[in-house]
């Protein structure tokens, strides 16, 4: 790869996260740095083309950040040589033609996910862009972010020993919208708009656990909309309809229980809004996405239960903070720059279009177990969910 | 009921439980006091008999606390008709044939649980007890302690408005006996010696739960032997074949999700061994068994899901501290006493043997669900279990 | 051994130690159990003879404690076959030829150290109850102490990783006697009395440092008289000829680096009055005789040296406590049924005399070191100390 | 001395130490103050010039500050007669030729340390300084510090009595470049390179020591390569050769004993990342750079070494923290005033061009000691280090 400027679509820059974290906090201060600096000293600079549907949108932002090219045709875009990547932020319901289009073009990809809607398109577009032998790329921004790099760092130092058990709560109260407004758009109540809180997260469970802890093998979980009646950004009441909660157990990798609650109807009696708790044979952690603290197996207490007498020990001082030990650099930019140096050294990015799809899966079939009450599997091919 | 003495028959004061818990703390201590006071304001002393297999032990607790009676010979005290209680302490094993004897001799029971080894005979116990139309009872310690009935205050005050779900958490590290020796005994750890953490704390969670929230009516359990190998009181190494840690999801009462772990391979992060918190559309609640913390509605934050963002609210300090209120006696005296008033009375005990073989019903179903991977039923009658 | 009864002549019951720890909190405690716990479950009950050059105070003891037989005829309770073991706790200066006796006499052998006054005399002694085939112990009683019995614990659980350096600070003020009293007696700051702070301590250092870390191989010895005149007991100023401190530098098993400070001069900014830092490669640990804390390479902080600027950082917030996990019982006692049982097993005890030899030979080339001004070592055979 | 301005030539100022502290925060700081207060109430006006062999850089500096001068051409700078001060912030290997064609010129000098590589040429700089009879001083930053400057007060009020020895602990933990990466740089890990830390933090010991307690006399040092293989900042593992840890003892000035560790293999126990416990007969103090903390005799508590006891006594409490009372300037700055105002006055600088020779001598002995084994005396003179 001799290229000194790599040539970058970003389409869909007009939403909150492409503008902000894509955009500005990644691409245009790789830019603003003088590119980005690849392995052998050099710096390969950047050069980004905006694609969206209002000109006038786009010639706002062009002209605040100084970036010289922007359009409305993603054709026009899509055939010019010069730019390597397709970078996609579009609505999801919107993606899906933008990246067959791009395919088509035989561009590198980046996307934000899920990919698609339903695993089946998710798997597909995956299939295709292997096809394909497209360099390709997914959005993981979660284990860029310190608290999961401290407990990446603890689970290859060998401090846990044999991982056991993994315990995640994921929440926070969103109110009604009656008394308070709520804190979120009110199609995340309805399923028959995309809502849900399966959908919305259980994408993000599958590509932590999987890189934490190995892929995911079977999920069980219990799903309830606890506050059925709720009031929209108009002050109107409607019927929540999607799952407000859910209660999970995912067996992953070799042999690790995962205990995962996501909740928009519980109150914060933690450090941070997730937090797991990672117990192994030699130690233990509580992370969160930024802070986390460990007790190892010499500092372990060992109470006896004997619930008739109070017990004055304070296990909460049993543990000690993880140090940061270094700056984390905002974790789209970390990605970012990870993913395109893998695409000037010509080597897969590892978080691929088909995690993306294992996402989408982990959430289809985790409302399929909570229909059937019963432990669904993950396992591909044709035995694909049993 | 004009009876100033109450006969109570004691079998199995040598056991740990018996002895201090039952014995010295419960009846001894009313006895001491002049006897239990009545609603009327009179008082009913208490008469009572040991009974065991050794006489040189009942000798010398007799002889010890001033007791005048004491026999090995349990058909001798049944037969005696200024006892009228007979309360059963013995192991597990031996306890179902001690009760049958009572039963015939028409006595007021009060037991330790479980009553049976299987639900069959619990319940088969149940039933029989009934149709006699003998008072009985059987031992819910927890509920009587601090932390459950400043639960059950908050319950019963409306604070929570209407309950939604409830996230248990029990457990600590069992040491594995090699490096430190292990601090409950080796049995636990062996289904053949009918060990596990399903069997040892299913039947607490039920009453709990029942008493707090209404029926149990499903249960999923995942259970999993972490620690497959343990060193035991001689030092050998064995084979751990029974479930170390158990997760699982109930549904109880009307509507509410329980999720519930328990767990011998678990470093605490809590304040107390088990915790409960419960969340309601008004209000949530932390509980131990001692101590408690709630947050209304009025003081709940209003975070927002950002991550890529440190966020630096503490929201520990959202929650406030549960005042005891009021001096609460240890936990099998109250219900000592509860149970006795309630007999003085010729009222039903709450707490019946029905409750018991429901305890042992709900270790049974986790068990059956944990096996087959999906969500079973506890429903009573021909339905039963489905 | 088919003994059911251990006969013990304990020689010099009436000074504080021989009366307090090994009297009365060890044989007698042990006795009054009904005697020591063997493997199989049986128990061997304790028969201590008392021996003493006043008859009157042996009486006095054997009185206030119901102990039948005492005697001021060493001779005559070594030529009595009911009795194994001979105790010895009397002066050093006096102990030679008293143990030499009970040599003669073939008895098993427990002692007081040092047990010679010099090294050539303690390994002397050494070897002859190696050629007799003696059981023989001596007291080392700080490892049976719970800060040293955590911190083997820790090296067992391998903590560490490895072993990298140990600092170790022991000492108080003792005061010079002339404004407040002093705390320790005259002779010991007197080196024609046998005093001096390498003498007194030294030895505890060798079977301390052998114990966790290896053999002691060299010995590098700084020693002071920092206050060279001092007041006695009765009000006499003195002039002090012996070390009141001691810094040395010692090779340690396979590379480690001990460096340790015994001194009388120096005020204690410690949890307690010796503590021990051990640094490896996977994590620290800083214990007392009681106490410890450690901190692993997990959450070892990474500070950057940079002077000019005060560091907030909060060093010793990253150190967490190491829990007791167990009842440590009195040293001294657990030591002697350690001894006993090796007695009663036919096994030799781990600290024998020939461990005392070296605790003398630490302290005699740590006094050649500080008169050199070099590095001594302590290589034994006809290499010896070099 | 009537001069209204003085002129100082500055070289090195583009390296950070040179840049940030000399140039920024003392010489311009002073300038932007409107000058050097004097005694006598007027000022001195600084005319600096930089000089440097990038043009670009001087020059981007100097604009950047509304520096009028500069220039590549040092030999110019030095035949200007309105130039009274030659200060060098080279970097070591450059600084000996660069401070003799100063000398030539006959300027007045001011150097970072060491102003050699080696204690001959070190010395010899002196010696060729004094006989030329130029104003002269090295950087001696640590002493102008907080922490360093309470310790002097102390001693200067007669607080500690008769200082009897000083205890020394400095060091921290650098990551080996495996796990987490290392926080200093891998020439410092390597003798070849100049590396290890008896060279890199004695010459510091030497004047910090000889400014509160005198002359240092004699030195045993006993070095240790704790970390033998480490990652260097490409990732490639290397062979560390020289010294990272060094446990030694100096007898200084009256008698004063000083046990000083140094260490990049140690976690931090202690408020600060060096510590030095100094006691005397009359009290103690532990400081470190910036804070510190006393004990007077007369609140010595009075502990008795009774090792089976556990000690209740909270020694940590004993000692009361050392007020700042005063702003301290930053020490860079401080340290350029008043060698500035001895300039002006023409009196000797205290910390002069032979203390700093007596740095990179302490090093070197120590290195010999280790080598050996064995004390090594630094006297001067022809009995020089013996």
């Amino acid at each position: 790869m001799t290229t000194q400027t790599i040539g970058i679509i970003l389409n869909g820059v007009t939403g909150r996260m492409g503008y902000r974290q894509h955009l500005v906090r990644s691409i245009l201060a790789i830019r603003d740095e003088g590119g980005l600096r690849l392995p052998d000293g050099s710096r390969a600079q950047l050069r980004p083309v905006l694609v969206g549907r209002s000109k006038d949108r786009l010639e706002q932002i062009a002209h605040r950040h100084g970036i010289a090219e922007y359009t409305t045709d993603l054709d026009a875009a899509l055939a010019d040589d010069g730019l390597h990547v397709y970078a996609d932020f579009l609505l999801t319901s919107a993606r899906v033609p933008a990246l067959r289009r791009a395919i088509a073009a035989g561009k590198a990809l980046y996307s934000e996910k899920p990919t698609a809607e339903t695993h089946a398109e998710a798997a597909d577009l995956a299939r295709e862009v292997e096809r394909a032998g497209l360099h390709n790329g997914v959005v993981h921004d979660k284990i860029y972010l310190p608290g999961l790099r401290k407990l990446k760092r603890l689970l290859d130092s060998g401090f846990f020993g044999r991982v056991l058990s993994v315990r995640g709560e994921f929440g926070y109260w969103v109110f009604e919208g009656d008394w308070q407004p709520a804190q979120r758009p009110s199609w995340n109540y309805r399923r028959e708009d995309g809502g849900g809180i399966v959908v919305d997260m259980f994408p993000h469970w599958s590509y932590v656990l999987e890189h934490l802890f190995g892929p995911v093998r079977t999920v069980y979980a219990h799903t309830a909309t606890h506050i059925p009646k709720r009031v929209d950004e108009q002050g109107r009441t409607y019927a929540a309809t999607a799952d407000d909660a859910a209660y999970a157990i995912f067996e992953v990798g070799r042999d690790v229980v995962v205990q995962m609650n996501s909740s928009w109807c519980v109150r914060v009696d933690r450090d941070e809004l997730v937090e797991f708790q990672v117990d192994g044979t030699r130690g233990s952690a509580v992370v969160g996405l930024f802070n986390g603290r460990v007790q190892s197996r010499e500092v372990t207490p060992r109470p006896v239960w004997n619930p008739d007498l109070a017990d004055a020990h304070d296990y909460r001082a049993d543990w000690a903070a993880v140090p940061d030990n270094g700056e984390f650099a905002n974790g789209f930019r970390a990605q970012w720059e990870e993913y395109l140096r893998d695409f000037a050294a010509g080597r897969p990015h590892r978080f691929d279009f088909a995690s993306a799809a294992r996402g989408v899966l982990l959430a289809e079939r985790a409302l399929e177990s909570a229909a059937a009450g019963r432990r669904v599997g993950l396992g591909e091919g044709p035995e694909a969910g049993r």
